[in-house]
């Protein structure tokens, strides 16, 4: 594909100038368009070293509003981000609906550059392209615009400018030895873009090769080939295409066995008491050592409205060092949440190695309580199963423990404890009227509950249900099945 | 101070346990009185090591509700923080209106083990003490509660705790060359406590000394010690007890010269290009220098309305490298910003060594519109200008170089230039009804402005004074005063 591309296009100052302050006003009326449409554009610059990326990155600023856009630089912190999954970084600099995010040093590094110079192990690169997609796909199935330009230009070129940036005594610097290993490479970082177009050049974010020889011609066909795409995408708000999800749904016929599961089961106070603390003896000792062996956990906690989430969370944490757990607790999403893609806020939580990140209630509510109360269209909550799925691949293939529960209670337990709360003036704090409503709304929640079950129960990432009707004996099972599982890894 | 306290208070278990229980249903509910309250709180944790700092935050967290509070743990990125001014990281940590940090490596680290391990230098320790003072007091000024254990053990009990973990198999790590180190040097770090507690033991933000030896004695005494600052607390916040300001404010007379300003100083459009490129030519080459010696900078821009902040950071960061600067602009704060210290949103902002961050607008407006439009108290807005010095005086302590400019028009200039931008489709969107009527208060601006310039104009960030009436020659000046000081700054 690369070969056949022109590089030697150029462009004159006079139609230079002409065009380039046409197409600022145009952009930068586009950009308050998107604005007001909640339009949120991600800009990926990639491509050959020395060919220009800074410089035009810079052209592309000037027009914009800097009130609506930011310029993800190379990442500060290494050791905060090499600690998690790949994408943790990326999810963490998504723009907000309306705003620009200008991405510099984007996911393709890893898959370019980084691959080249041998620093991405082969074993990440069977799986990255998958994360690629699903991470384009999932921004994108959510209304964001993506922008993908590649920087071309010919070896001959690079060995020029990189000759001339050396001779430059304030700009030498930047030719550093990895710089003039790619140069040496150059053939090998060819066959590496091409690799990348073919897999990651989609319907749904394509890519735009940008001859970057001339400065002049590379920086208009950046600003037109953006425009059209904001253009086109405007259009489709205003005509509300809907895209097209890219798990194709179906409908759940067999239930699972919620109604089946053995609700007795219980144990005395005093067999509670004899179980617990040498389970929390166990888990203080297994926390210390996942820290060792930095082997990151994540728990999630969902269940019925009083099933004892809390109470089990409390028992688990008990013997932890504070140091090396945090208990996340999900409501509502608060209005900046809001102004992201849903799966954002988690990603923000994704633990480092060796730490527990424990949350109260998940990305679950997505195909829970935004389903069940419409908060989201069928669309997004169908979406979501497949979505959910790829997201906790990601933490699995980084190396995340992922434990999933499910309390289980029925109608009859939930009605007694919030008579209970109600009662009790230290826990009446608990129950609100949220609580007696979604309790009305028991049979609608029920058939939401059985399809989450069955569709995000991976290999990886089962989910445990836990028969929760009696505390002590819910409790026990999810330290137990806590300490098993962290084992199981561990050994 | 600290020979005089008696280490040896033990407490039985039964004891123990009925106060625990009471205290905790206290603790929770004082938790959710100070959340309905919006009284955030910050709970330092800090002692000897092997004192049992994290088995004591951990007791403090069973009884709050994890949707309220935060541990704030040692701090991930070293590589970013300490390339900005060292309170940079804690008020990235400050919690928001409501809620709880409990900071377990605080800002006394350098003060304490780090000084011991003389990891501080001494020239930081000498403002550093200011600058914990300013710290502190500007967040109880604002209606933060700050409460502070230390965790004193004696050295005999150090040293029995250290040989037990060095047993353990699963602990031993924790004893690390510096652990051991800071044992060594008992004396020199009991010292060091010393002398924090003279100079940080102030009255909006006591010390408490916690007897260790005995972790339930010390849980108690952390438990109601916290419980008496709370209830003090939210009794003073319903008697609405205004905090005193820890600057006496005290009116300006003499006002600045502002009127005498000639604003009649042009430029031909020659003039101008023929000043600007070898200007944006050098400021290319200066940006290189400052990102090579590692020299961060903030440029900050305030003006009247249509002053020409807009063109001129345009113009400044044309030939710059986007990868080392970055461009704040400054709105009315946001739900969540309005959650903090109003100086927080800045701190998040302040750049790391090497780069250049351009603020379109400042913290200043606490003491222009806020005072201004009666967005936030008189007293509020009379503290800022001590507040303000005080963050300045932090930055340039650090290093940082700390442009301030102000844009200067007049009244009639003003008006022209709104009226261009009504008459001008492209410029249309830049003039709103929020422009005409921060207009019609010119008259209430001018001394406002006036006493800023004043109050907040130091030997280290004195004020530029722009005058804008010309564009070209605004464009230049600026241009041509950011010239100087960096180079100035660099030689």
């Amino acid at each position: 594909m690369l070969e056949k591309v022109d590089l030697n296009k150029i462009m004159d100052r006079e139609d230079y100038k002409k065009e380039f302050d046409n197409l600022s006003i145009e952009l930068g009326a586009l950009q308050r368009e998107a604005r007001d449409l909640k339009l949120p554009i991600i800009i990926v610059f990639d491509g050959f070293e020395a060919a220009g990326k800074g410089t035009l990155i810079n052209k592309l600023m000037l027009p914009l509003d800097p009130r609506g856009y930011d310029v993800i630089k190379r990442f500060e912190c290494p050791s905060e981000t090499d600690n998690r999954p790949y994408f943790y970084k990326f999810w963490k600099t998504i723009p907000k609906r309306g705003d620009i995010s200008i991405v510099n040093e984007s996911w393709y590094k890893a898959l370019l550059s980084d691959r080249v110079l041998k620093k991405t192990s082969p074993e990440i690169v069977e799986y990255l392209f998958d994360e690629i997609l699903s991470f384009e796909g999932q921004l994108v199935a959510d209304g964001y615009l993506i922008v993908k330009f590649f920087l071309y230009i010919s070896e001959e070129e690079q060995k020029d400018r990189l000759k001339k940036l050396k001779k430059n005594k304030d700009e030498s610097w930047r030719v550093t030895d990895d710089v003039l290993k790619l140069h040496k490479k150059y053939k090998k970082f060819l066959d590496a873009a091409e690799t990348v177009f073919e897999k990651t050049d989609t319907a749904f974010a394509p890519w735009t090769i940008i001859e970057a020889t001339d400065k002049r011609y590379a920086t208009i066909k950046i600003f037109k080939t953006l425009i059209e795409a904001i253009k086109f995408k405007i259009k489709a708000i205003k005509e509300k295409e809907e895209l097209p999800s890219f798990e194709n749904f179906y409908p759940v016929n067999e239930l699972s066995s919620l109604s089946k599961i053995d609700l007795n089961k219980s144990l005395t106070y005093e067999e509670y008491i004899e179980k617990l603390h040498p389970l929390q003896r166990e888990i203080h000792d297994l926390q210390y050592r996942l820290w060792k062996e930095r082997v990151p956990v994540i728990v999630a906690f969902e269940g019925w409205d009083a099933a004892g989430k809390g109470g089990s969370i409390k028992r688990l944490t008990e013997a932890m060092d504070p140091r090396g757990y945090t208990v996340i607790p999900i409501g509502a999403p608060n209005e900046y949440e809001l102004a992201h893609h849903y799966l954002w806020r988690f990603w923000q939580n994704v633990p480092e190695k060796g730490n527990i990140a424990i949350f109260d209630r998940t990305w679950y509510g997505r195909v829970l309580v935004e389903r069940v109360e419409k908060l989201c269209k069928d669309f997004d909550w169908q979406r979501a199963y497949g979505e959910i799925k790829q997201m906790e691949k990601q933490f699995t293939n980084f190396g995340i423990v992922l434990l999933k529960f499910w309390l289980h209670i029925d109608k009859k337990t939930q009605l007694e404890r919030f008579e209970e709360r109600e009662k009790n003036p230290f826990k009446h704090w608990k129950i609100t009227e949220d609580d007696w409503r979604n309790r009305s709304k028991w049979d609608d929640y029920l058939p939401a509950v059985e399809e989450m079950l069955i569709r995000t129960s991976t290999a990886e990432a089962p989910w445990n249900i836990i028969e929760a009707n009696d505390k002590y004996f819910a409790r026990i099972k999810v330290l137990e099945t806590f300490v098993n599982k962290i084992k199981e890894k561990l050994n």
